[in-house]
């Protein structure tokens, strides 16, 4: 008998708190809409007491779904609870989720507060919760590290006041399997009103254990897993979605769980998410990597040949990872595109369409074949991108081996135009420093990297750069075939960020 | 009571086995210096019998390393063997290591033997070995999923044979950790000798369960870990050596194992081996990405400012991670850089320190602060390389929003010179077609990476191509502050990489 089990997706929540990784609006909305169609139960879409623009993007999520469950993270103050409903209440199917911590050392440290203040923290703020919505979740931060009858006295009032799930993290990713199958054991016997709630495990991968630790909770009775794709998030991650689908997928003659992702559409999910967040994906990672299938790796040893399985544990398609993704070509029509970016996710106004079908037309001119991820790189530059205080305008460089490297820019600012040149030691350094001067920013470049969309010598280049000013960090990310120019769209990209990270303040940052 | 496991690395075997990342005999070199340096007990250098460049790279390890094990891949056959020896013996401490498949599956379909056939060859295989040395280890390829009776059969007959160490690998990454724990303990129970011999276990990471596999196993009673650094090898990698050591470093509480390795070392390692073998790593990675250490990700929540242990298990400076790796600047001489590369385990001839030192001084005339990673990638590319077909001379390149991207170049063709020009749709599809042109090259672009080796605008650019020819796979390198410099040094260091490939035809190749 295959029992369920629900995959509680936090990549727009827990995932977006990786360093730099903030989405806009339109980005998230993008995502979430990509994660209902991979069949994810609950959708936790973010923290809206952490900023406006969170409960902006909340609120529209809600507004959007139809089939998962939209989840809005709220500490147990009133007011975090009060805007975190004011956020899902659109949804179809909307969840509140209210957490404190509850291990000693945040207790001390963190909160200033003590057992019983927790306790009765959690149950007040489960109860005002239920009073908006029937579905609420409970999570204990640090739970792991939590003395275990305590925990079990707190889940037990939580869901005495309501909660219907209830969630075991282990936020600092301490845990090893066999403790924490141990503990959800001991949490599953010990809190006598277990059975009127789901158990669910949030896991953080600093040693390298997330996957194991939640596939142990859900072998010890947990029935809600929360992953994010790729497995971003804060230090070394969350749990990866990829990762528990596939193993449950993979080993289910052992683990007679099932779960509601439609595993074809891991892959673009992915795909999406490294494009989204500019976080790459190393190519040994596990599913989603670049030579995670023999196959792909051109690995041709004699048994692979005669027998997939001698070799290889899943088969590529099951992920949706084919090659044949090639799509549009220059004499492709509005109509054409129209419908292949529906089917990709993405339902444009006519104005978008507009705008990506001119952008569609100029790269079809520099590239024989435009692929899927072509066409989520115009969409993603050209229509996601909030309103924009700097634009690239023209960019001229001249560099090599034996010349001064120079840049001479155009930049719209606020619609006004400026110009300049300069120098630099290669030119990109050119490119930034002109537009450094010109936009007058004090920011630093933490971080830079470049990597081809597609195969081939005409791929288009994507271009992440990190950047900090006083203490906020924001990625930009621009692609262009031509590497220099979508190196100077990211930096742009990055400065209009980091001015929207100053237009809307973040108010407070949460990890479980 | 503490009880020792030993760290045998495959890095320079396995791992060289990642899509691409074959590494010349001058990186094998370098890395098994560090290795060693490290602290890890045994290090597989190669598969002698795989290619001549094999042969040579474990010989020459096998006479530099004094303190490490130096093991050597074999078939079953005899010549397998004798090309292993031939290559170890000079080591100080020897290791013959001999393998072949276990599983039904494997022996149906890649060996075409029977279980008894299969038995023979392993008891005479560890035999011949033992001919040779007393260090010899047998691996059952493809243990996880062999018959778990005959497995103790072959493990008892090569234990009787005189293997000292018996390896049991999940070479297709399909165990999760509780079976894997009980079949080590069933193992240990059912070979009647195996308290004569070392239990190691070697896993893959296709589920993301590798380093649970591999603790789960240690706690069972295994006393070997087979793991790379970064994880990598084929397809989605093998262990990852920094997550099973700081497990049971963070976890000595419930895990009471202690490892020879220097923790202190895994960082400066980590970032040799994705220098070396271009293979990247994602910045949510356990223990070694970018974002791994909460202070270096930025978080200042309440709690880390109050106690680092609300949040963070590890301390960075335990991994050997330092922002202070300012080094040397345009003032350095020689002799302080000797000194320090000398610290950084380069030990280099007279001639090849004034190539470096030359380069050094380019680079510090356009970069302020000269980083211990510069200085790698000065090694890396003006020493470690061995001798080139191609060489770049000289690149100019024109691009901008407006113009359309030209290149000329002049390449030295086994010191021939050849100028030429071209177009293409950015600076380095321009610079590419130039040289391809020039060399009349049939390589095809499989993928591109670029990633700043330091922090700031003036950072050094690191560009990773990835090149494929008639089935052979090679990733080039390059690096220099110029960004389309270093892709043509990359490009061209590719090139050289696949003519390398040629001339050293790979013989087998193995995964365990």
């Amino acid at each position: 008998m295959t029992e369920r089990v629900k995959i509680f997706d936090t990549t727009l929540r827990d995932g977006e708190q990786s360093p730099g990784a903030s989405m806009n609006t339109n980005e998230k909305l993008r995502l979430a809409v990509q994660l209902e169609k991979l069949g994810v139960d609950v959708i936790e879409a973010g923290f809206p007491a952490a900023s406006e623009g969170d409960l902006e993007a909340v609120t529209k999520i809600a507004q959007r779904l139809k089939t998962s469950v939209v989840a809005g993270l709220a500490r147990t103050n009133k007011e975090d609870i009060d805007l975190a409903w004011s956020a899902v209440q659109h949804a179809a199917k909307p969840c509140i989720h209210t957490f404190i911590a509850t291990s000693d050392l945040h207790l001390k440290y963190k909160l200033n507060m003590s057992r019983d203040e927790v306790l009765n923290a959690a149950v007040e703020a489960v109860r005002y919760a239920k009073s908006f919505t029937d579905n609420v979740e409970f999570s204990a931060e640090d739970g792991s590290r939590s003395d275990r009858d305590y925990l079990c006295k707190v889940f037990e009032a939580a869901i005495e006041a309501g909660a219907t799930t209830i969630n075991l993290p282990d936020t600092v990713g301490y845990a090893i399997p066999q403790e924490f199958e141990e503990m959800v054991r001991y949490v599953m016997a010990h809190t006598p009103n277990m059975h009127k709630a789901t158990l669910s495990v949030h896991c953080h991968n600093d040693l390298g254990l997330a996957t194991a630790n939640t596939v142990a909770a859900i072998n010890a009775g947990a029935r809600q897993a929360e992953v994010t794709i790729n497995g971003i998030g804060e230090r070394a991650g969350n749990t990866s979605m990829e990762e528990v689908v596939m193993a449950l997928h993979t080993r289910n003659n052992l683990m007679p769980f099932e779960t509601g992702i439609l595993t074809e559409h891991i892959y673009p999910t992915s795909r999406l998410v490294s494009m989204i967040t500019g976080i790459m994906v190393q190519p040994n990672k596990a599913v989603v990597g670049a030579n995670a299938f023999a196959h792909e790796a051109g690995i041709h040893q004699d048994g692979v040949l005669k027998n997939p399985m001698t070799y290889e544990i899943m088969k590529p398609e099951t992920i949706g990872l084919s090659k044949n993704q090639l799509v549009l070509g220059k004499h492709s029509g509005r109509h054409a595109l129209h419908t292949h970016l529906k089917q990709l996710g993405y339902d444009l106004s006519d104005e978008e369409l507009k705008t990506v079908f001119k952008q569609f037309k100029a790269l079809a001119d520099r590239k024989k074949h435009v692929m899927d991820e072509d066409l989520e790189a115009l969409v993603t530059e050209g229509v996601l991108r909030s309103s924009e205080i700097f634009r690239l305008e023209y960019l001229h460089v001249t560099c090599g081996t034996t010349v001064m490297p120079m840049a001479s820019v155009k930049l719209s600012i606020n619609d006004r135009s400026v110009k300049g040149a300069n120098y630099g030691n290669g030119p990109i350094d050119s490119a930034f420093n002109t537009i450094a001067q010109l936009t007058g920013t004090g920011a630093e470049l933490l971080r830079f990297t470049v990597s081809a969309l597609t195969g081939g010598t005409d791929a288009q280049g994507e271009v992440t750069v990190r950047l900090r000013e006083n203490g906020l960090v924001a990625l930009g990310r621009g692609s262009d075939p031509d590497i220099i120019t979508a190196s100077a769209k990211a930096y742009v990209n990055g400065l209009n960020r980091l001015e929207y990270l100053k237009a809307h303040p973040v108010k407070a940052s949460q990890t479980l």
